[in-house]
Parts: structure tokens; C-alpha cells; sequence
């Protein structure tokens, strides 16, 4: 995994000019661009290519299928150009491990959702939070999603998959601290609408840059 | 729901003139035709419009993401022309009623997926069937999804969701018994390789409704 600017840029917008031109703007201040099924819905998949030739994507697709489903979804996502993928895990292990083997095959990243932060995950992902931190580092993904709004679940999921990538949402308008989530031990930012929604993205960039140097 | 045939087609396959040629061969046998993400990727979201032009469609997108993201995902799929949308319940109860309203806003269904048949949902998924079920209830879901390979299970579920719609894979290939799985409660079967993978589908088709008849 790329780790220079320890930034990833949320591409959470809906129009395929709108995400080549901020893919194009920020592409030396991140390391990946994050994308996800809205805007491949709306734009196709040809989308994850033509963002691919600017900056390393990884397609957020947040997959909770079968194992042949999932393998199948991984494949043709990664074909068309996607640097990584993130799955969930709590769909199981098989599930998750087929996510694991397409990566493999095609040289591809796998991340897999351990805890997310809308209120909701707080009802059956977030008392699972440990368990499928495990089931991650056992089905050897690359990386795992940890919330950066809360940095002490952060050190927790850091405790549990040792030396693999703990990529962290959540910081800017959500609330989360950069510099906290990375103190916590998150590897990389995950930073979407205080970037794309401000006035000057490059710039909005820049800040957050500079607290986390 | 249409409840005719009491049989929903899984189209399970890559190819859009496959798919095309699936559905209006089988159209007038089945209810609805269930459509998830290898066959959207692959042919681009107006698949699923112009599969919706022969047969009512569902698309089965298990979906899983923060409420917002799976706003705008029901949103576009429900525009392309779905009557109706599987969306995950482990997420969490925002999640899941933001698949709901956004549903109701488009006129279409919604259904929750309370278990699933391959081994890795034993993990988490299994163990949570029953408040999934509960929960899927409360958002105010049109249905949820239960496997026919268990029709014990089909039964409990039916105990929790009342008058809610159940359609339930599993039968044919995977084993599960079309009429057991009717008779524990579910409304409609979901087939799909017993059909498409048949050197005669319409054929193939028949056999199972002259079984549930």
C-alpha cells in the first residue's frame, strides 16, 4: 500500500467530470482516490479506469455477498482498473476470503470493514468490532476500516491485525481528528467532503496535509 | 409484491444478451427477475431498465453502506427502472430505513436480508437472524429474504415478520426443497442456476411450477 501523503481522497460525487476534475486537481496530495457504487452507478464502470490513469483507486464498495458473487464483483472491478478494493467481513469468512483471493490473483489490495461510524453500526457491527478485526487479519486482507472519529477504537483494531494498513474515515466534517487517528495508529486519512465541498479542494487538502506533518 | 407464479428468476449471468434473452424467455413464468451487481457492472446500470421493459425487476445489490451512500444507490437503481431493491440489515436500522424511504419515494420494494445460506453467515449473520428479522419489521420493509435450504428457518422468520413478504433462494441446485420451503411460509422462490444453467430453462421453469402447483 502507498503510504507518502497518508491521505485518501473520498471521491463521494456523482458526476464523471466532477470526479476527473478533482481526481486531476488533488492526485499529488493523495495516494489513492476512493470510489464507490454511487458514482460507478451513474457514470459506469469505465469510470474506475479513467480515474485509475490519474490516481490508484480503490473501489469502496463495501461487498457482503456469496463467495462466488463477491469473487465475481472483486474481479470485474479490479479488471477495470481498481488498485484495491474494501469488502465487509461480516458476511463471513468464506465471503470475505473469495474478496481475498481476486485480489491475489489480479495484484490488488483488499480492505475489509470492521466498524463503521453512522449510529447504526453501533446496533451489530460495533459489539462485533473485535471478531471481525480478527476474521480480517486471518483472512489475510491488506487492510482493515477503522472510524477516525473514534481514536481508541483505532488503538483496539491496531491491537488486533499487528502490521496491516488500518485506513480511517471519518475526520473533517464528521468531527474526527487527523492528527488524533493517526497518533492512534491509523495508517491512512480517509477524507472526502471537506475537500470535494469546499471552495478550493487543493488547498482544503493542503491543510489537513500540514496538521498531520 | 406480485405473487402469480410464486417464482422469481436469478439471472445470474455476465452477459447482457443473455440476460435479455433469459428474461424474455422466461417472462411470463416467473414474477419477477432478480438482478445483482456482476451483471450491472458488466452492462452498465441500463441493464436494468431494459431487463425491466420484459419483467419486473429486483435488484439485488445487498446493499451496505452508511445511509446516505445507500440513499443514492436505491435512488439510481430504483430511476433505472428496479421495482425493488435487497438491502442489508446487519448495517444497522438508518441504514436500512434510508433503503426504505428512499423506496417509498420511487414506489418500489424493499427487501431486508435477514440470513444467508453460505457457511461464512453462521459466523455473525446466523446468530443475528432473529433481530435482524425484528429489525426489518420495524424499518417497515416489504420483505426480507430467508434460505429455503432451511425451511425450519423460513418458519421462525415468518413468526417475526407477519404479513411481510419472504422470498427465499436455495432451491434447485443448492438443495432446498421448493415445496418444504413454501409450505414453512416463504411467498416466492428465488431460482436461478436449475433455470438459466438447464438446456431448457422454460422447461426447467415449468418443473419446479408444476412442483409448487
Amino acid at each position: 500500500m502507498i503510504l507518502n501523503s497518508r491521505l485518501i481522497l473520498a471521491l463521494d460525487v456523482l458526476s464523471r467530470d466532477r470526479a476527473l476534475h478533482l481526481a486531476t486537481a488533488l492526485k499529488d496530495r493523495v495516494d489513492y482516490v476512493k470510489v464507490g457504487y454511487p458514482l460507478i452507478l451513474a457514470a459506469g464502470l469505465d469510470i474506475v479506469g479513467e480515474i485509475a490513469r490519474i490516481a490508484p483507486v480503490i473501489a469502496d464498495l463495501k461487498i457482503a455477498d456469496i463467495p462466488n458473487t463477491n469473487t465475481l464483483i472483486c474481479e470485474e472491478v479490479l479488471d477495470s482498473g481498481a488498485a484495491g478494493i474494501i469488502a465487509h467481513a461480516f458476511v463471513g469468512r468464506d465471503s470475505l476470503s473469495a474478496c481475498v483471493e481476486a485480489a491475489r490473483e489480479a495484484g490488488g489490495l483488499v480492505f475489509a470493514v470492521t466498524e463503521m461510524s453512522h449510529p447504526g453500526a453501533e446496533e451489530l457491527m460495533g459489539p462485533a468490532a473485535e471478531r471481525l478485526a480478527r476474521m480480517a487479519a486471518d483472512c489475510g486482507v491488506d487492510g482493515v476500516v477503522a472510524p477516525a472519529t473514534r481514536p481508541e477504537r483505532i488503538s483496539l483494531v491496531r491491537s488486533i491485525v499487528g502490521e496491516r494498513a488500518i485506513i480511517s474515515p471519518g475526520v473533517g466534517v464528521q468531527g474526527g481528528s487527523p492528527s488524533a487517528a493517526l497518533k492512534a495508529g491509523a495508517d491512512s486519512l480517509i477524507v472526502g467532503r471537506s475537500i470535494t465541498e469546499s471552495p478550493n479542494p487543493a488547498a482544503s487538502a493542503d491543510a489537513i496535509l500540514r496538521e498531520i506533518r
